[in-house]
């Protein structure tokens, strides 16, 4: 049985000053951590399960290190955050810095400006995964990676896509990036561009990108609407799909 | 001062029973309620608005019969379904039922086959609206077009979309259509068929496009990965945005 005291420690990591003094985070539910236990294991820290999960699992659970604390299904609504709690949730170490050097002249990443939903940010990591872009870079004011909502809505694409906090300054000064893109109002119909491998900044869900990183984009494009008649624009996560598809189309599956 | 009745009857109208009974739905914030006032002004019935919101839009009040009540911010947080209520609430009538017929020769539509969650129908009725997309077809197991969360995640395209619950099978029998469209997993890569006007179905979140209207579709597709590593499905409304972005790019913006 789970003490009052655990189950409040598990509770205060969903708030990121906790996350980042312990480096732990949470992930949840059958498909995430089952994927962590196979790809990651040395990132579980703790591990709180249904004996219905303990016992469907007993293999994968043998292979680790990890403690195993069965808990029933009220123990699991109290530490998940989930509306219907999915039987396993697992406590987790940050994951190591260490991060493959991006090569912009061979494929193209992401920048967020400031993309504050974590549903947008767990679905641009989701998308991120399916086009093969390897790293997503965000600014210091983005979503926090690690908050529980974001890590759920990847969908286990979290494991498999880098996510690194930056300042755009510092990354176009440490890295050549010959083409920067921007999805700006007045930008060129991304459809008719011959696009390049590079770096596509996205802007915050309210305010676009910020004006101080407007200057370094060398390449404005839009996504043209069928015509003007009132829906201003698309959300972050749409006009993220609909950018990576259209560099995908264009530099890989063309 | 709005009387405890006067709540329960605005907050009973979260109930899809109470909406079609009453045939009323709700529409909130200062976007969505202007516009309703400027293009469909018959459409409503009651407008509950803060005296900020009364004060700013004298005129456009003016020009409609509708009884605007004013509330404060307290009763507007009682009978509002946001966390930030946005100055006012309408109470609308259902809109007519009258269609413009589609015509599948000279348009691409989409048929939504249980799509299940009001954000994702909400999302993808704005994506209809940005890319041109007249009529959203819906199976009648798919979310109610009159959920509030629905209304509130098209962000107005609610007015200029035509969304119509009818069985595949009807609307099949009833029109003519040459090129049916299914995103399914072994379909042929979106990117390098020639796409054509007709009918897109997408499927249900979870199961996909239910199998008694597999057999209908006559041009199955798929949205490539880039390497088959683990994340197995987009989201329904992401997938629905590079659907409909590739559809646009090559039958209004190639």
């Amino acid at each position: 049985m789970l003490s009052k005291n655990q189950i409040k420690q598990i509770q205060s990591l969903q708030l990121k000053k906790i996350r980042d003094t312990e480096k732990l985070f949470i992930a949840e539910g059958v498909k995430s951590v089952l994927e962590i236990v196979e790809t990651r294991p040395t990132q579980l820290k703790e591990l709180y399960a249904t004996a219905a999960f303990i016992e469907k699992n007993r293999s994968a659970i043998k292979s680790i290190s990890t403690p195993v604390i069965e808990i029933n299904e009220e123990e699991l609504k109290k530490i998940s955050l989930q509306s219907a709690p999915n039987q396993v949730l697992a406590v987790c170490h940050y994951f190591p810095k260490a991060m493959t050097p991006p090569d912009f002249e061979s494929g193209f990443y992401l920048y967020l400006d400031d993309v504050r939903d974590p549903g947008n940010l767990g679905t641009i990591i989701r998308l991120a995964d399916w086009f093969g872009v390897s790293t997503v870079f965000c600014s210091p004011g983005s979503c926090d990676f690690y908050n529980p909502k974001v890590i759920q809505s990847t969908m286990g694409a979290f494991l498999r896509v880098n996510v690194v906090f930056v300042e755009l300054k510092t990354l176009i000064n440490n890295y050549p990036i010959r083409a920067i893109y921007g999805a700006v109002l007045d930008g060129k119909n991304i459809y008719r561009e011959s696009l390049q491998n590079g770096l596509v900044i996205i802007g915050n869900e309210a305010n676009g990108i910020n004006s101080e990183n407007l200057h370094y984009i060398n390449r404005p494009i839009t996504i043209p609407a069928n015509h003007n008649n009132g829906t201003e624009s698309l959300n972050a996560a749409m006009a993220t799909s609909i950018i990576c598809s259209e560099f995908f189309r264009q530099l890989r599956a063309g």
